[in-house]
């Protein structure tokens, strides 16, 4: 929508180099965001309507929220730190990555909504129609998620020139493929989930999220690598 | 209300120095309410109530919600991305910079507000009525949030001692007329989401924060202005 | 409650360098919580319950809501304003004075709840007496505000060694009667809205919030001091 | 779960060197994340339900809140300081101690939520059984808070070249037994309150909490290890 801007600008204003080096503004920005998502899923737990005596059992039955909440904190964790390592990736900003992080940080923000509603949905008052509803929409707001890092890939591979100090070209090709199995696979789980069973469908989603966990310092030499033998090239 | 306060301060204060240095301190902060403004939205997108089996039919119906709320997250960004901007202008702060400041952030604070009023009146149990009083308080809301700036950048056209290194006089002159655009084009929409038709108001205030979106690096040097054939002069 | 800790730490500890050095990261966590209240008061403002096309009826009447926004609101920037002068004051941090600070943020932080019950106190449902209970409660709010910044100058009279560099104890001094007037003054105002009239009382506490927010630079250095003729000696 | 990773990373990636910078941006991300959770707990205050003039008491009624609140905000600012005092060990992070870090953070994220059900437990609508689960389940909170620095200690032992420069081995394995002490006495806490009586579970609450307050400079170094004639070693 909005194309890259890396002009130099008229005389008399701030300046390029103001602009490269405002990234720190970016990730102080996207941490707060981060932070501020990540603490705002627990006011979706909430105390159980209760008769005297009763709050045991209504806490028990407050599982879904738990469950929910817990994987979406760390699906924000593998977010923040997954993000942490993009921005360590480039020495300034555009127009175009400010709209392309900031798409990111839409992915991020709107986790809590599918994070109630598959609590909502794994509860009482919902059947098993409504789960795989409920996990197709988590399914579907991890590809919003994964989308805008495939663009942030795309729009470094065409502007190597915003490659921070250190990083190679290469490095950024190996690392394209991350956000494209991130949007392969969460949207079969939430295939899986919609067609054959919700159940089935969440559980792909978490194995892709601890997926993401494991090889958050990059695909190739994080634990996971480690584990297949795969050493740094 | 408040005079402007740049005269030198009294022996044994900390000084002007310091003041003129906490301009680090005032991107933070500024940051961190944009950032939790824009986090909050996802507070409005609740779960619909339903009954077993009706969680996909009531998620559609939210319909309304969704809009605000990708309307609003855009125009905080963009917010973001010009306040960015903005303080890239200044090397000090003084007490008159910090109220104005803090008028920009209140317009940005209050925006949920007007989003989740335009989410209820799109939705079930309003009138046309109610959408023409809810697209005309989002547009009074967006003028709140342009008239501060404008009142910054008159504010610092008579204290040109106060620009950033590198910044022209007659660059801030360049930029004056964005914020009164905003101010009389939100003003329009209001008006013809009034009297004419919420729904032409309300692609009149979406146009207008798109604009906002594409001129956010300045209105000669954006992609806009390319596309005009503007040159940066 | 907590002895001051200044003393120099065991061998192998990061010592005290370190602890003076971290004077930011409590700027930056203090500023986080002003700015998490600060944007939260939003939350405050609902939409109103209401018919098809009752909407801008239903706007109107939560006129209390809009007051007691705009008065935390102003306070709060108040607070931050203020406080960001008190850390300009001193030059490292101790056990005593974070807790202090975490007095000062405890103060900032609860300030919705006052806010809120004086936008009900004010609405429909609520009779003189609860107009009074609120006003009170306000006050009462001001006050645990004030508190903790008496004790923070108090702290730095028996600590000179830690006042930043330029800055005189003679100054320290002077600022010192700002939060005791403060007290006083919010104090009298809540009694005045209790005996009297709430309206009054509540007139009080917004002169006040103006009078700090003009004299936020320090007693003798903001406008209203030049207003009086007093120049800094 | 996760194996500590701290080989050297591939050619042509963002390297150690800047792996080892980002702990700022750890302790930004993780105060921004406490700073929201000291200030989210104001949310859990509400205006009572009341009938005209019924404010006060409605008010009154609501303490268990206040002393929920009052609780939670002490410990959550503990948390902050000993989260702060812990950063400073070390000079880097890893893919291991950044998930260890995401513990401590989920533990203080949840914080809020055993907060509500106490107060909830303390009021109306519950009897003594509900007070029991609630104090066992502030309790566990504890715990959970607790663990994840155990958990650091153990990293850091096994890691002593993440130390930072004047932090010795012996000083990190004095520091271990105090998450230790606090586990296993929130525990005996939680078990007083569950066994024997609610009050005296949330005593032992209360006082563990003061004690990590007054401790939260260290073991020997704070106001306690002064009282109890220990003098640094």
């Amino acid at each position: 929508m909005v194309e890259p801007d890396d002009s130099p600008t008229g005389p008399g204003s701030p300046g390029t180099a103001g602009r490269v080096s405002e990234i720190d503004r970016v990730k102080a920005f996207s941490d707060a965001v981060i932070a501020i998502v990540i603490t705002l899923l627990v006011l979706e737990l909430r105390v159980p309507e209760h008769e005297p005596g009763g709050l045991l059992r209504g806490l028990r039955e407050e599982w879904p929220s738990y469950l929910a909440f817990v994987v979406s904190f760390i699906y924000i964790g593998v977010i923040w730190l997954n993000h942490h390592a993009l921005l360590r990736l480039i020495r300034g900003m555009t127009l175009g990555l400010n709209w392309i992080n900031l798409g990111i940080l839409f992915g991020a923000v709107i986790i809590p909504f599918p994070t109630t509603v598959l609590a909502s949905a794994l509860g009482h008052g919902s059947d098993n129609y409504d789960r795989r509803v409920a996990v197709a929409l988590y399914a579907l707001s991890a590809m919003l998620m994964s989308a805008p890092w495939m663009v942030f890939f795309g729009y470094l591979r065409r502007h190597p020139e915003l490659l921070a100090p250190g990083v190679t070209r290469r490095y950024v090709r190996t690392q394209t493929p991350r956000p494209l199995t991130g949007l392969v696979l969460y949207g079969l789980s939430g295939l899986l989930g919609w067609f054959v069973n919700p159940v089935l469908g969440l559980v792909g989603i978490i194995v892709m999220i601890l997926y993401h966990a494991l090889t958050s310092e990059g695909l190739r030499e994080g634990p996971l690598g480690r584990l297949f033998g795969r050493t740094p090239t």
